[in-house]
């Protein structure tokens, strides 16, 4: 049984400001909840009505009180409550492996998928700008199935963060429709793709550091690629590139 | 001025019974209205807000009957009403270019997304099996960005189709976990290329016709790739492929 500041309290954490405030965002699922435990995962509260598999891991909750606490329409059987860890950003990190950088990606759903085709084709840590749509919100973590976990997402400002990869000579990609065709880029071991937002695509600061622009060939006539497809396709022929 | 009957029809157009009862789809915003009249797109009506650059072209609405008639909750300023068309499968067809076949693709947004891919990509048709998420939904059309008019869709039972590719000795590869390389697929200039649904993936009917299976290479750890995101990266590789 949950008390009314308890509910008041899991369901505050719809909202950015309050995750902010409490440190602590909230993952809803029993697949996702059970990985998370036999990972080792630190989860700090876990809730499950008397139908989930884990309710002898959980506090016991009704479907109703569920129903109040979830953050979705149509509540799953467990919802757990982490805490919110933003790594930041070491020093020539970006000149190591392959980075995936969202410019103001504002759907939570292409930014949970973004996430789990990083962790496809394992990248070694995604840059979200700050206007991105937020790490923790229910939205992205469910969208990025279980991949939000796996990925080193750190959130700086993008300008300042490329800047870095530009001290290292590290290769900046961006994705325009007017760039150099994917299918033959040069070999890159380290690089940074950058993703520019749904609707105006890469931000003026950002587009200033980019060292090549790239481009998925066209060959009908969609006008466009969601952001999420453009990426993996980049993904693919970057690590296809690199045999 | 809308009448109470007018309203009540558009308004049913929701529901796919009553689409398919009257023949009729109704397609939604100002910029894909427009270019469907720049093509001469065959639109039976079509309804405008005053704010709307339309108005002079369609029946004027107020924002009030917009909000009415319209399928989304939050209402664009013009929206028109088209034919439903449902071509047929041709005999030998599928033995000339690039098929999408969507066995079971049950989310509108996906089926919307793949009718994009099929049109960058510049496919020769889509071949929608009956569980597919209507073509006609709004959510279909909306999430297909304009290329649910370009691309070819037929609706035909999968497997049947799939037998015709057979018969003519129609490569159908069929997009799995267990499958080659996506990377190292021989040149193909005419094949079927299936996939499967989100929640099952190839039914065994459609299993059984598949001449080979792709896989795109796994890097990281995330357990699956989104539907359309496999088919675009599939798609990509064909097409590289095929110079």
């Amino acid at each position: 049984m949950l008390t009314k500041a308890d509910i008041a309290r899991l369901r505050s954490l719809r909202e950015k400001k309050h995750r902010e405030a409490l440190g602590l965002f909230v993952v809803e699922g029993e697949k996702v909840i059970a990985e998370l435990l036999a990972e080792n995962f630190p989860l700090l509260e876990i809730y499950a009505t008397p139908d989930s598999a884990l309710v002898g891991k959980a506090t016991a909750v009704t479907p109703a009180e569920m129903a109040r606490i979830s953050h979705f329409p149509t509540p799953r059987s467990a919802l757990a409550v982490g805490r919110i860890t933003r790594p930041a950003l070491e020093s020539g990190e970006l000149a190591r492996g392959l980075t995936l950088a969202l410019d103001d990606v504002q759907d939570p759903g292409n930014v949970g998928t973004l996430l789990r085709i990083a962790d496809w084709f394992a990248f070694d840590r995604v840059l979200c700008s700050p206007e991105c749509a937020d790490l923790f919100s229910q939205k992205v973590i469910n969208a990025s199935m279980g991949s939000f976990r796996r990925v080193r997402v750190i959130t700086p400002p993008l300008a300042i963060a490329l800047s870095e990869a530009a001290r290292t000579n590290t290769p900046v990609l961006g994705c325009d429709l007017g760039g150099a065709p994917v299918h033959t880029l040069a070999p890159l071991r380290d690089a940074v793709i950058v993703i520019g937002s749904e609707g105006r695509g890469l931000s003026p600061a950002v587009r200033a550091l980019v060292t090549q622009f790239v481009t998925i060939p066209q060959y009908g006539r969609a006008e466009s690629l969601n952001a999420a497809i453009a990426a993996a396709i980049v993904a693919d022929n970057i690590r296809r590139l690199q045999k």
